[in-house]
């Protein structure tokens, strides 16, 4: 990435009073070091985190006794002037080491020696995973109601299109006629799974870190049950060296991301598929299209390529997570570090594909006439074997009779309903029958009527439940 | 792997008599297709799981009507004879595609061309879905049952291990001492996630996809949420077309495999540290060492190094699996097939790793001394801090001021505890009274006593918790 | 997968006879541990390796003065010995721990206690680094021939589809016309690279680790010039604890299988398309397609799908063994055990799928007037905007004018040569008699006669330097 | 990442005029997908290679006859003076779609319409690809001598240390003494195989898309072979549709990087262990330590445990190209517009990990008494088992026997060496002796003289070799 993060050539102007240590060091860190080390570039996002955690934890400082009420007062106020500046851009190419360290420096320049009682008992270590917690539970709620949106837009398409035929596939090939609300729902109970398992990463990860000190615990008695409930998580984290080194909710967060990043590639590469001219099954909008530079009659698919890519790029952020954890002691390690570098790029990737692709499907226009087209007799193929199902022949039977007839029609150069009544009769006595007999395309899908299939009933069933669900937030686990 | 599954030089003694399909076609299926087509080699071990599926289809299509009641009567004990021959080794080096076919061969020999019937209505897609969710399933319990019996063996040493102190470590470096058994209990808090994280895998694949057909769902009308009820499955798959092509419960299971390895590659990475003779904190049991060709005094930690290393490999499967899943159509693509390689690697390796590592955490045996001569005097600057602010010292003056003790100690190559009274009171005057009354180790550890930390009472606390969690199964969600 | 390799129930009958260390342990190594470190039922496929070895390490211990010739002479025998009881099937679920051990073994029951002398300053960290480097010499060997015989049968299909004409694509979308030949060759193109790459990995694999001992080099003086000479290797690792921790080759060989997988899942999902009924560009030969189950008229491209899903396989071995290297000291550690199953599995995976694929292109057939008909006017756009061009319109605004044209067509619903004369004049006054000039298909191609384009000649020159490579070894690098 | 690249609230202002395409749409792009589509945040650092490619073109152009000799002047001119705006600047923050349509942009700002030349008969297919091959070159170039320089480090340490004795590990357990500068080449041989790895990715690389067009080739007949000499490519693209839809390129760069990375990682990860206060081996330099926050004494090794991490980083990037990759067909689809995301990434990646560890490298200090403590005389059990080797006593067997010394040494508290003779003896008559004669550490070193032996003479050959590798660029494939 082009202004990468990590490296920034004002880093040289960070004096040793924007660092939390440095007071047993002959020398500051050297160029290249700091250089590796800095956070602050991408760990600067977390500020009204840690602004928020470190106002809860001066009110237990000052309930611990360990602050007085002027203190509390004091250091309440300088957090108010440094959220002010931070709101203003205070973060913006600031020379700190990380966003803790700003913090400090600001409230620092706010209230004078006293925001060195800030810190008491706390460290970067509890610091950072409350931060990162926080965030992640507020993204993860901004980000379901993205996925629901996009739920809704598949529903809108679906409940438009209840009428509309066309072959479902399997294989890529054509297999039997399918509504095409019917295929849009097939993409949209996958995000229903993506909502609540990640509900349920959201519900595990509400646990509070601060409080755990560096790896043993604080050695102030501060009251981290009130603390957890003040910061709005459900539970205090049961063990203060497995608190500072867990980032199970990053992974099983980048998971959530990666699955349903895969539901959303899927849908993509499907309608790029049928928005080529070969299947012409739909039409994207001009303003969802893009053209080419040397070519201009091209409307290119660009939004459903991209959508389709980016299911690689969370899943490359997962394997830099899980590969960064693996090996390491419990507790906290310098690696961890990595941990927002993926998250915050899958996240974002995310927030960019889904309002992306939601406007794709809103406004995509189904082209019924090219589906219909589409519908080949020989998707009849299944209807024929079950007709001859009903008249006693064994299902494996009935299978090998149809391919039969599928041959010499294709022999023939003809669909399977125009092989001469002889011929077909030589296959097997019931078929000319049963071929007279199968009626229209709407027929054939009707006969599909078991709760999932794609009879209008059965659309139409699955519709309205979708559409509940979509309308909610994912439903809280408790 | 040696005899590697795909491949099988049995192959070509196939008739076409032993595939599902094959009517239509002139010629046989290439040799080199073959090869990397049949499935067999690996999914024979659903057996159990399709003949299950199997019975309960065939009373389906009798209540349907389909089958008349002799009919459904051969069938099912032609698969009790089935059953029989599979469970006497007839998977072994069979010649047929997949495990479908196998069973409908087998069923075949018992009862004749009745046989069949019995995949009427029923596609391979909707099949095989359903013998791996019911595979995964069974799979999930056993595995709850292997990490608790990990935890237990975890929570048994920590018992032992509450009075031990040592150091915790953070960045790899001594930080502040804290009890074995507290060490101990931040890795077996993770395996408690892991469980209730598989536990809602569970819950979530627990949709029977029966009845969804290829593509479309069935065109036999049959009853699915009965057949849901008889094969165990919570509810009935909403949507026939994703129902067939989806994988999700694959990857879900995928990921909680591997973030347990990685917890277990923690674990193990931890424990090899501290088993190496510079550590020497632990020694690991002679029946759970190796050792060397060539060097006759090594005691070789393999099981932890190989453990460390399987996090890699469920890592691996689950990079295989999303990698495969990404841009496919919804419904059923051949890709998919490679779903169960993955699955069972990463759910073997598990299987092994598990009671490997349960046994090395069993029979391993502290060695107090040698944590105790780690405990260092410099693990007390936190300590000395503390009591700066308890003095009203705000904390980052306190911090430097600690620093630069040590770094005098460090210059008079001497414990903190020795630097001089006159040098130390230079630093703050209060230091030297403080360095007095810091009193021992087990004081500095009591010291850590809020929710989570280090204290005999706060670890106490945590191993009662534990040992209830890990003596029942994963809390079902319902 | 089904029999896994690494649990094997027979484990329990070896005894303690069956390892080569185990004389200052208590008690045998438990069956935990047993099941995840015995590697005989992965790497017993390396035993014509390791009897390689054993074979010149004897000898050049008689050259060291360690073995007399009489002992030379009596363990070459045994070796012969050996090697004709492996390859009867000895290795064939041995109790052993290792291929080591087991040839070891075998060496003893054929020549007794004298055996004991033949890993004299040998250790199975460099004799399993020899082995593996040995056997991935020879299978890079074998997968070279077998890329070039598929590069083979695309030139041959690119010989005969030079003269049809079909739509080049970007985007999924058509853009220009090309020859179908180029379109084949485009595919071959990377395979070279591919034996390129392969091959520069061969070379750089060629160092000899026998001799370095378990980490500081032998304690024998043999010859190790020699030694690399006897066995085929360029060089002599030059570090000996580099030699026996390094498993660069491992890697990189991976990588290598990776991408030319990810070639052949590109050809094979490229060709799936064109195998849809919509495209119908080509018709895979019946014997490789597979049917249906449930449907009788399909005819899947099983094979295609299949080769596009193992690029994820081979990229899951390529990231479990770079997971597992990360973070190792330099040296062997255990860890590094799990090489073989990534190497082996990627290995095998490609051994099956390049034979298939070669199959599936080799027999295909194209369908000359789908190809053609897919040809539609817009695709001459280039040729007018470059038209408009040569007449000193300056290419962007070309590119918009023809992009005006192209518009007014489809609002028409006609092809851009169907728009009336008087409109087109409109946009420029060129246009009708560009329209007019254009020529047929063929003359579009050719007008792309830079060298690598899609015209007659351009094609040729290609092929027939593909040719030329495909039907030699990847040049050797010297 | 905080500031997402791909995401730009300046987006917003982008009118049609920067577009290349926009003429046959109604409505402009929608701010959604312009948002997911943009790619200048990303790709604008390649304009200094974009321009070098204009500027080719432009001659190239002219000879083709479609420029005349002013047209040529003009746009050469304008080009000179683009570069002088985006030299100052003028990519910062700009509105454009891509640098492709920056560049032309600024032409057409600096010379009006007849910029509207510069593209004919090039596509944004051909552009890119040329622009990222020039810009990988180059970086590879600086990459290795960032190579070379940590290679340098290593050898001087390594060179300083060739007296200093330390115990060998394997296992994470002591198995033989060696020298420190040993230890040092181990993890600047594989230095040397990524050098030559990359070159040859380098010399892989070196081929002109330029020419190719969007997918058949130009419709200009342009020189391609003095295209390519003039901007440094060694041949031509063989094969238009295969040079715009190539990555091999990235993905070859990506491992390269990748297996470097873990190379660091293993050095990093190594040394880390060996700065612990349990080992002791080494003090990293004030300059390259960062404090704790909490913790006053700590001297953490961050850039050592950043360096570890980051293996799994450009592990990441990798898996999201080849992720990216698979299954696309041949020619250029909007996916490939990730690659440069992750090009760049592990590029900048490395372009911080390396000078930093360089530096770690360069300021360490041995504790060569540290070293010396950690040698324990069981590290003499090898020795013990050559010397009744030397004897006649079959190697398995003495491994037995020195195995026994070493239980009984351990069951006695003592070093081996402290075994009473009487008991000594009871294992073998010779070991008395034996233990007697085996001299200091630097005599059991000087055993291992083989050829990359831990000898002083075999370290001194390999670190003279290394040191001219070092000394200049990697050698070029030609």
């Amino acid at each position: 990435m082009p202004d990468r993060p990590t490296a920034s050539p004002k880093t040289g102007a960070a004096g040793p009073s924007h660092q939390m240590w440095g007071g047993r060091f002959a020398a500051g860190p050297a160029a290249a070091l700091d250089q590796l080390n800095r956070s602050l570039p991408v760990d600067h996002r977390l500020w009204p985190q840690d602004v928020s955690a470190a106002r809860a934890w001066v009110g237990a400082l000052g309930l611990a006794g360990v602050l007085d009420a002027e203190e509390v007062k004091l250091l309440a106020g300088g957090l108010e002037r440094a959220t002010e500046r931070l709101a203003a851009g205070a973060a913006q190419d600031a020379p700190d080491e990380d966003v803790h360290t700003l913090v400090e420096r600001l409230l620092y320049e706010a209230v004078g020696p006293v925001a060195g009682k800030l810190n008491t008992g706390r460290s970067r270590n509890d610091q950072v995973a409350t931060d990162l917690r926080l965030w992640t539970r507020d993204t993860l709620a901004e980000l379901d109601a993205g996925i629901a949106a996009l739920g809704q837009a598949l529903c809108a398409q679906a409940a438009d299109g209840v009428d509309l035929l066309l072959p479902g596939y399997t294989h890529g090939q054509r297999a039997q006629p399918v509504r095409w609300g019917y295929v849009l729902l097939a993409h949209a109970w996958p995000l229903t799974r993506d909502r609540a398992r990640l509900a349920q990463a959201a519900d595990r990860l509400s646990e509070l870190p601060l409080g755990s000190g560096a790896v043993a615990g604080s050695g102030i008695p501060v009251d981290r049950e009130r603390l957890a409930r003040e910061l709005g998580f459900a539970r205090v984290a049961p063990n203060a060296l497995d608190a500072t080194g867990d980032r199970d909710f990053v992974a099983e967060c980048l998971f959530g991301l990666t699955l349903l990043a895969t539901h959303v590639s899927r849908l993509a590469g499907e309608l790029a598929t049928y928005a080529s001219a070969e299947f012409g099954f739909i039409r994207l909008a001009d303003e969802f299209c893009t053209g080419s530079s040397l070519l201009p009659q091209k409307r290119n698919p660009d939004v459903l390529e991209l959508a389709r890519a980016k299911a690689a790029r969370t899943l490359a952020d997962l394997v830099g997570l899980l590969g960064t954890l693996k090996g390491l002691p419990a507790g906290y390690s310098k690696d961890l570090q990595e941990d927002k570098t993926y998250l915050f790029d899958a996240v974002d990737t995310m927030a960019v594909v889904l309002p992306a692709v939601r406007g794709a499907v809103a406004t995509l226009r189904p082209v019924p006439e090219r589906m219909r087209a589409a519908l080949d007799p020989s998707l009849l193929a299944t209807d024929l074997a079950d007709g001859l199902v009903l008249r006693g022949v064994p299902f494996r039977e009935a299978h090998g009779l149809v391919g039969r007839l599928v041959k010499a029609a294709e022999e023939l150069g003809a669909p399977v309903s125009a092989v001469p009544g002889v011929r077909a009769a030589a296959i097997h006595p019931a078929i000319p029958d049963l071929l007279a007999s199968l009626g229209d395309w709407e027929a054939s899908v009707e006969r599909r009527a078991t709760a999932g299939g794609s009879s209008r009933e059965a659309v139409g069933r699955q519709l309205r439940e979708l559409q509940v669900l979509f309308g909610r937030p994912a439903a809280p686990v408790t």
